[in-house]
């Protein structure tokens, strides 16, 4: 209740209390949650009174074992949740390694969001609340008090699509003041189902940017996000597409036009930011179809980027005939390999369901004698991962 | 179901189903909400087979009336929604006027986000999903295929506070490609609660400029969005202060600070971007709280604003002890008006619980003199009145 107090006192100072949307003034949660302890012992509460069964489920729950067309996998476990006599159902989870985690309610079998968090992160169509564990990799998720590099919506068009599209821009701190400094960029691709918000949303590649540059360990560079979705210029309700719920759901993401119109991104971005505009300065990446996105891209365009990183990359046989991108793959990775890029970097973790693709494609690399770095991590294709690997291969670049 | 074969082919196309934090690729839900008809006719669904209560609540329902020390308010109404035999709950609302509108669901006592809706706004400590009927001045709050700003999240260091602090800048479409042109600069705040994100996204302020500039009805112009918490350095979770939830309810918003600091935002403005960087070409305007802080600020350096926007102001008796800033208010009116600023533009709505008190600031202008616009609309403390108050003064700027 400690909360009502100065809001009480807030009222008397406004005279009386409001109309409707003020509201939101009073409109405070009766507990707090979660409550992050010592040692990773993190608490979650909601005021249910009228519940008759909650649940605590995400990735800080381990996980539930189950099968579908003979494959076992891991889905979201559950732990349930105690009432007390104030209607406050509550658990505990000990010893959470430092992280970021997301998670749900699940309220009379309705999954929801935390009331007591503000803090949500959209993935694909799930909204889930998000803490963070502190120490370790995780504290480059934070945000200090160190210099802030700038994050921007920017639209850009295209011809290749006929759109204007969006995309987000990360410049480092310093930009803006520092009028003839140029720098090296990065292209930062998304998997499926995402968009131009998830690297800075979900991936925490700002912070990450942010803490590293001020660590002195990355070098400080430009970030462009773009959007691999042709049918979305925006993420959802960000476009003309509206504020109604996105219903297709593979938007034109594997068949060619991304990876064409990519160096129209390219001569957008130098166009419009101070960058060093050669091979040498420039870096693509991705996770899950965004390194698919990447490896086509990078070979595609050969004398276009130095640096690849494929994260957990979704590198899948496609038909040749589906677009001239896809066609002569043999040959173009020749050509790609034969002007030696600075790094090839290929992450992905045992138990991702693309590990035997992946290990098919680093097969054929090895087979062609075409060098790269290979990491290989714990875990599957889940963005633990992706953040660990931005934090890998950032300080490889552009050194 | 229509939703669930795409998803079943990409799962197929993948190979295997994934790990945990795939789910999210699969995490679809069984309906559509809202579903947005003709005539503002919208029905609201969740799938809910076990609760034993659902209900919709928001400014899409009529209001109920409260009690509270003597007063008689409005508070949010409730509608009860009913359940089919498929375990989904429905509700419809007839004939909503054109606006942008928002809601929770309360299932068994507990208020939470529509898990169908990914589109929710955060205001203060609330999080309620939204959804736009068309029509009207609602169309100016829609994403349309014009010319689009860019929106950008930018750190400033301020001595007055010793800080860097997040603001929010919109430079308007074209502000990239012709680096010769330079724009007149209106300073937009937010209300207590707030902070620099609640006008780009409670107030649709990007999408009202971009429809706005692109009509010709609005000078194109930069708009700065600053966070008028003064411990606070930025948002909840977008600051070193962390995801834990905001604890502080009235974190130094109306101590002098903010305005005294204001000089510093113009000048790294100025320093920043291409401005127009005299009075005649800059306006400061902001909803309750920020209408007090416009107030002060444009009397406290008289040569700074030539446009002066009060929405619904917080104008409210300062004990000039406080700060320098809240001295001598007659001395300093009378000095702002003697430079006749180019406008000076009140609104409030007639239910407003402002509305005695902006009643008697303009009945203390007029006995002095004092030239100022005047609005009076329908309603009380809230977003849709200060998205309207927007759309009525962008147009008086700068011409």
């Amino acid at each position: 209740m400690r909360h009502r107090i100065p809001l009480f006192i807030a009222t008397l100072a406004f005279g009386a209390v409001g109309a409707v949307a003020q509201q939101a003034l009073w409109d405070r949660q009766p507990v707090v949650s979660p409550q992050i302890g010592h040692n990773g012992r993190t608490t979650f509460n909601i005021f249910a009174p009228a519940a008759d069964s909650v649940a605590l489920t995400g990735d800080c729950v381990p996980p539930s074992m189950a099968e579908f067309n003979g494959n076992t996998f891991a889905v979201p476990g559950m732990l349930p949740m105690v009432k007390a006599d104030n209607g406050v159902w509550s658990v505990t989870v000990d010893s959470l390694a430092p992280e970021l985690y997301s998670y749900n309610f699940i309220v009379d079998g309705v999954k929801i969001t935390d009331p007591a968090n503000v803090y949500a992160l959209r993935d694909i169509s799930s909204v889930t609340n998000c803490f963070i564990v502190p120490g370790g990799n995780a504290d480059l998720y934070s945000v200090h008090d160190v210099p802030h590099g700038t994050v921007a919506k920017v639209w850009y068009h295209t011809d290749t699509i006929g759109a204007d599209r969006r995309m987000t821009v990360y410049t480092p701190a310093g930009y803006e003041s520092d009028r003839a400094k140029r720098y090296p960029v990065l292209y930062l691709l998304h998997g499926m189902g995402g968009d131009e918000n998830a690297w800075s949303e979900l991936g925490r590649a700002t912070q990450i940017l942010d803490n590293m540059i001020a660590a002195g360990t990355v070098e400080p560079m430009i970030v462009v996000m773009t959007n691999g979705n042709v049918d979305m210029p925006a993420a959802p309700g960000e476009s003309h597409l509206g504020l109604t719920p996105p219903t297709t759901d593979l938007p034109r993401t594997m068949d060619g036009t991304f990876e064409s119109h990519f160096p129209e991104v390219v001569a957008f971005t130098d166009g419009n930011y101070r960058t060093i505009p050669d091979k040498a300065h420039r870096a693509i990446a991705g996770l899950s179809m965004g390194g698919f996105h990447s490896m086509h891209i990078s070979k595609q365009y050969p004398d276009m980027f130095d640096y690849i990183g494929l994260f957990s990359a979704a590198i899948l046989p496609r038909d040749p005939a589906a677009s001239e991108v896809y066609s002569d793959l043999d040959g173009k990775l020749a050509r790609q390999f034969a002007e030696a890029p600075a790094l090839y970097w290929i992450a992905i973790g045992r138990d991702d369901f693309l590990y035997n693709a992946n290990t098919a494609y680093r097969a054929m690399l090895d087979a062609k004698g075409y060098p790269y770095t290979y990491v290989e991590s714990d875990g599957g294709h889940i963005w633990r991962n992706w953040r660990n690997y931005l934090t890998e291969f950032l300080p490889l670049l552009f050194r």
